[in-house]
């Protein structure tokens, strides 16, 4: 999508041919601020720091470090120590896993000189791949979107939607956005409803900044303000992102996701999630089995804004020392889902839900 | 209860015997900084700007505030304009008019000589009146928080609480807080999860910061994390104040409480209310009646915190002129609420239950 009116997308192979570009996240909203990524180690402080979030993009971003550490030693060793270097570095993150793991089957089998080669061929497949998901995902939330606005009388359909699950979050289109942008570039008048997203905030600074720049109507809330909105009929759907679903249906995403639901459930306000095949755990049966990723008291602790003379800062928001905890995600049980929306259309959220749109894990589901 | 060890209340009358003190809420946790009201109109700014908030505290700032109008006009004219100017300061605050109106009641059919002492002396009552209800709310929520303590074999009983219901926001011992300052001081073990409550953050704040300097056991969460927290077993109760009870026992208290009373109730978490009587509104009968207060923008898009070299500033945390919606409260409907502690005892969150404890108010309803 558009940054600055220029098409662009969140990472990409520079000119030269081996050193990978990405966009800082942690400086969005306040400036626009872009890095080269040279070794392994760029890589995984990409991921680690957040300057690459959201679970394609953090794809793409683990199968370029391991093309990058590949360019300077191919061994099997290597090879190995690469792979488990960069799966600890967001252990919640299912899709950083899977990309490894589709990266050691492609590689493994190689002789180690053409290893590196490989890789960067089978990272820009990735990434290829996930613009063509992500633009199928929201083909296909397209047509709910259109079916809420014929009862909307040329009112805009209200969309809620939590963290940032947008193009900045993949490699361009969004996952949770994606239904959004082909709404509302088909002409249909939508409005969606930000959350901010505490602690990281990256609903104010990056949902906001992508919806403002594409040029869809949007009004930022506190995360608190959500179930408000649904009791009072101003929300007609909810749209989230996910970092790992679960064979059952279970969905992992943003701390916060699961009170959004509760209040949707609560209102009558179908709740969906928009999701990539990848995404799905189909090793893990129940969301309660999921690891929750305790992040930094910091976040909670500090926030970082723009002061007057535009000079970006972290603030402290509470008492030095005061103790926290900080889990970066939670579940939201099945129950409470209206439907996945994936790349290959809409399903209910349960295991035959999936398992109808991804009969060829039938057997080995059996 | 005690700042720097010294014990303190929110409001109280200067030694001159007529400017009223009161300790300026908006600078915590920062900077400990108390101001002189002269005026109404100081008053007023102290309401209108949250230097003072709590819905106890605004009705005794209130009381003052027609005391110091009285002092220098005791007219029928300036009292009528007292009255409304004070009113409309907060709209959603039922004590405000509770308290107005009780001063209406007493000054009214006094000669306008007597009117002055008249109201300080009633703003006097009324402060004393709060500390008396806030210590009764505490010693009957103290009896929920003992129960509990019998099957947590030595582990800490974890209250879950949102915003600042706490002795900040009454005159001494707040309301949901009080449950957990007398079972703290009477050696039971007690933990709080604390709401950071964005926007304005009253969780952090304040409500660490009082917890804090009394020496009780707390973690500052995000208003994400709770119904994590929930589902994971980590919470055994939520006390939460409000700033209106309808006569059905719908409860209208800070943004986000909602939410929370949907995790709890999906949870099986004992939800509670503590309230004074003076908070319970007989005239309105359902919340969704109860005029939501939407406060600016500002307070969504910018944070205010302490730069590392001390000084505090605010900082913007979204884009220049993004669109914000910022309801201050949402309403929890009765059904979610397991029970109401207030200064006669405990009652289920009903019309039955408010009038099993307000008897007197049964002719008024019938």
């Amino acid at each position: 999508m558009k940054i600055d009116g220029v098409a662009s997308r969140t990472i990409w192979l520079q000119p030269d041919g081996w050193s990978v570009g990405i966009l800082d996240q942690t400086m969005l909203p306040h400036t626009i601020v872009r890095h080269t990524l040279r070794t392994i180690e760029d890589a995984a402080h990409a991921i680690k720091s957040m300057q690459v979030r959201g679970a394609p993009l953090i794809g793409v971003t683990a199968a370029y470090g391991v093309a990058l550490a590949m360019r300077s030693d191919p061994s099997d060793a290597a090879l190995k120590q690469a792979l488990g270097f960069l799966a600890e570095q967001r252990p919640t993150a299912v899709n950083l896993r899977w990309a490894l793991n589709d990266l050691e089957i492609t590689l493994a089998p190689l002789a180690p000189k053409a290893r590196a080669a490989a890789a960067y061929a089978r990272a820009g497949e990735i990434a290829e791949d996930d613009v063509e998901t992500c633009r199928s995902i929201g083909a296909h939330g397209l047509r709910l979107i259109r079916e809420l606005a014929r009862d909307k009388s040329g009112e805009p359909v209200n969309i809620l939607t939590h963290c940032n699950a947008g193009w900045l979050a993949c490699v361009d289109w969004g996952t949770a956005t994606s239904p959004i942008y082909q709404a509302h570039d088909s002409g249909i008048l939508v409005h969606v409803w930000v959350d901010e997203t505490r602690p990281r905030c990256q609903g104010s600074a990056l949902t906001a900044f992508e919806l403002a720049q594409h040029g869809v109507p949007y009004t930022l809330i506190a995360d608190n303000a959500g179930g408000h909105f649904m009791q009072r009929d101003c929300v007609d759907m909810v749209i989230v992102g996910t970092d790992r679903v679960t064979a059952c249906g279970d969905v992992a995403n943003k701390i916060g996701t699961y009170l959004k639901a509760l209040a949707a459930y609560d209102n009558g306000v179908p709740f969906y999630v928009a999701l990539p095949y990848s995404t799905i755990d189909w090793s893990i049966e129940r969301g309660t089995d999921i690891p929750i990723e305790e992040r930094g008291a910091d976040e909670v602790l500090r926030v970082q804004g723009r002061l007057p003379d535009g000079a970006v800062a972290s603030v402290a928001i509470s008492a030095d020392g005061t103790p926290v905890r900080n889990p970066a995600f939670d579940v939201t049980p099945a129950k409470l889902v209206t439907g996945f929306i994936t790349e290959r259309g809409i399903c209910e959220a349960s295991r035959d839900g999936l398992l109808s749109l991804y009969p060829e894990r039938k057997s080995a589901a059996a």
